[in-house]
């Protein structure tokens, strides 16, 4: 499954498990910003945000382009349609497994009301 | 958005930020398997494999219990709910920047072939 991306995947999950790496995201999908004003939105350095932008950066989900001093930043190219398709293909597994479980604990509850009854008889 | 479940979130993309625990969590969706199978299968050590299984075992997404010597492992009680619902609204947010983006586009080159038609006049 996916192996030939998993560079790709390791890098966006990376950048995803970071609640400030996905509230600039979030940020970006309403409007381009500066560093900047990243930076005051999250009260954070300047160096901090720097470091998020270039991990979302490095993992295609935000692009960035610098007009004189200021350097703006706006959502990249990659729509997370790998991760979705891996997220919902794992959905898929999960269910099969756990009805699979239902089945057995329904097969053994079955057998359980007819031993019973057969007690009784 | 989901700020109360930031720390869930981040735990569970860092979990699944590595090709070999993702390839856990695939395995565990065909079928349990104790750490020595995972360990042997990936072909890592068992202490690597642990490791690999804990961080899973912490963000959730997989159960393990020791009868014996043997520990097995099986997909945990998060189904990547969350998860899925995050990427999917910021695929929402992305589709809805770059409809923003093409109407500016439609626009610019609309213009450009009024102006156009005009020069020839």
């Amino acid at each position: 499954m996916v192996q030939y991306s998993s560079g790709l995947l390791d890098a966006s999950f990376a950048a995803l498990s970071d609640v400030t790496r996905r509230g600039v995201l979030e940020q970006l999908g309403r409007a381009n910003a500066s560093i900047t004003e990243l930076a005051v939105k999250f009260c954070m350095t300047l160096t901090g945000m720097k470091k998020h932008v270039g991990v979302l950066e490095q993992a295609g989900l935000v692009t960035t382009e610098k007009v004189g001093r200021v350097r703006t930043c706006k959502l990249g190219p990659r729509r997370l349609e790998k991760e979705a398709a891996w997220i919902e293909r794992h959905r898929q597994l999960w269910d099969s497994r756990f009805d699979e479980l239902d089945k057995v604990v329904e097969e053994q509850e079955r057998k359980e009301m007819v031993d019973g009854r057969r007690k009784k008889v």
